[in-house]
C-alpha cells in the first residue's frame, strides 16, 4: 500500500457523487451497451455524467458511442474528453485496437494508473463498464473505489446466469452494495432469474427484450436512443438512481 | 521454469494425438457449447475424445453435459471420469459452484496443477474449452501445451468480433496454428465476418444459425444432439479434423 497513486485516487473521486459499476460474471450479456446507455440516459435527465471503460479484455464503449481518435487533455493529470456530452475515459484512448495481452499485474497497474491520472472533477454519476468476471481486475477496482455500487447484468440463459450468480455471491460476501439485477436479451419470458434474484434478497430491476435493431444502431448514438432497448432501459433507470 | 510439474505435463500429453483449443476473445459467443458439441460429435465419429474445461471464470461444460458430482479416480495422478463417453476434466470436479475469485497467479497455478495431474492416456482428440480472452490463463495454456491448435468462435456482432479479432491477431503474432473461425448465433446473414476472416488468411469454417431450442436442451445430451445447432456443427466438423 506504499504506492503513492493509491492516495491520489481517493482525491480524484472526491467530487464524484455516485459511482455505479455495471458488471456481469459472464461476457456477451450486453454489459457495455447497458453501461453506455445508462450513462447517456442520465445525461438526458440533466445530470453531469462520466463513463469509464475498464473492460481491458473487450473494450466496446468507444465502438458503441461511435467515437474514435479522442485525445484527452493533459493538465495536472488527464481530463477525459467529452463524447456526446459524457466525460469519457477508456483504455482505448491509448491502446486503440492492438492486441494487448496484458499480464495480470499489468492490468492491475493500468487500472491504478488510469484511476490515478484521470481528473473527473464534478460529476453526479460516474458509470464504470467493469472488467469481465471476478478476476484480479474486478477485485482491484473494488478495492480502489470504496464508493462503488453495482448494477449486475445477466441474460435469461441458465449457463450465463450461473456465472453471474457466482459473481453476485462474491459481491455479497465482500459486502459490496448491489443496486440490483437487469435481465437483458430476453427472447422468451421466464421467471427463473427473477425468482432467484428475489431469493438472494436483491432487487430485480427489470427485463429488457432482445432488440433486433440494436446491433445496427451501435456506433450511432442518435439511432441508439431511438431503439426499444434504450426505451426499456429508460423505464428502469429510476430504479437505479 | 524449475517447476517439476512442467516436465510432467509434456508426458501427460504424449498419447494425445491432437489438441484442439476452442476459444474466443469475448464471452457469450457460445464457446463452451461449441467445445462440448465438437467433443460429442467426434465421439460419434468413433474417436477417443477428451474434454477439458479450463474456463475458470465461467465453467459451463458440466452444465451443458448435465453431469454433476463426478469424482475422478486417483491412480498415480487423476484419471478423468467418463461423461457421455468423453474423458472429462473440469475445475468444477473440485470447486463446484462456489464463488472462486482466483487471483491471476492462482489461476495459472490451478491450470498447471490440472494439466500436471490429469492422466489422459490414449486419445485421438482432446478438446479444450479455453479460458476467456487473451489474459494470463490463455497465455499460460499456450505456453504449456505446444501441440495446441485453435478453433476460434465469434458471433456476427461487430462488438464481439472486434474482441475476437484482437485475439486472432495475437495468435498469429505468436505463430499459433489456427484451424479456422466459426461464426455462431447468426440471426441475420451478413458477409462482414466471413470477408474479414478471409482477409486475415484464415479458414472460415462455417456459420451456425441462432437456434431457439438450444437453451432448453442444455444439460440433456440426447436432446442436444438433435438440435439444428448440433446438425450444423456436424457439417463443419470435417473442416476441423
Amino acid at each position: 500500500m506504499s504506492d503513492p497513486r493509491l492516495a491520489i485516487i481517493e482525491s480524484r473521486f472526491q467530487k464524484v457523487d455516485k459511482v455505479i459499476a455495471v458488471s456481469s460474471g459472464k461476457g456477451g450479456v450486453g454489459k457495455s451497451v447497458v453501461a453506455t446507455c445508462l450513462a447517456l440516459n442520465l445525461r438526458d435527465r440533466g445530470f453531469k455524467v462520466g463513463l469509464l471503460d475498464l473492460d481491458f479484455t473487450s473494450p466496446a464503449t468507444h465502438f458503441i458511442l461511435g467515437v474514435e481518435g479522442l485525445y484527452p487533455d493533459e493538465d495536472y493529470g488527464i481530463i477525459p474528453p467529452l463524447a456526446h456530452g459524457l466525460r469519457y475515459m477508456s483504455i482505448t484512448h491509448y491502446s486503440l485496437d492492438e492486441p494487448a495481452p496484458l499480464r495480470g499485474e499489468d492490468v492491475s497497474n493500468a487500472i491504478i494508473e488510469l484511476l490515478a491520472i484521470t481528473r473527473w472533477m464534478e460529476l453526479d454519476y460516474l458509470i464504470i463498464d467493469m472488467p469481465p468476471g471476478i478476476g484480479d481486475a474486478t477485485l482491484d477496482t473494488i478495492r480502489l473505489l470504496p464508493k462503488l455500487e453495482f448494477v449486475v447484468v445477466t441474460t435469461p440463459s441458465k449457463v450465463a446466469y450461473q456465472s453471474v450468480r457466482r459473481m453476485i455471491l462474491l459481491l455479497k460476501e465482500l459486502d459490496i452494495p448491489i443496486i440490483g439485477v437487469i435481465e437483458n436479451i430476453v427472447m422468451k419470458h421466464s421467471d427463473y432469474v427473477k425468482f432467484d434474484v428475489a431469493n438472494l434478497n436483491l432487487d430485480y430491476l427489470g427485463s429488457v427484450d432482445y432488440d433486433a435493431t440494436l446491433e445496427a444502431s451501435l456506433g450511432d448514438v442518435d439511432s441508439l436512443i431511438e431503439t426499444d432497448f434504450y426505451k426499456k432501459l429508460d423505464e428502469i433507470v429510476p430504479e437505479i438512481i
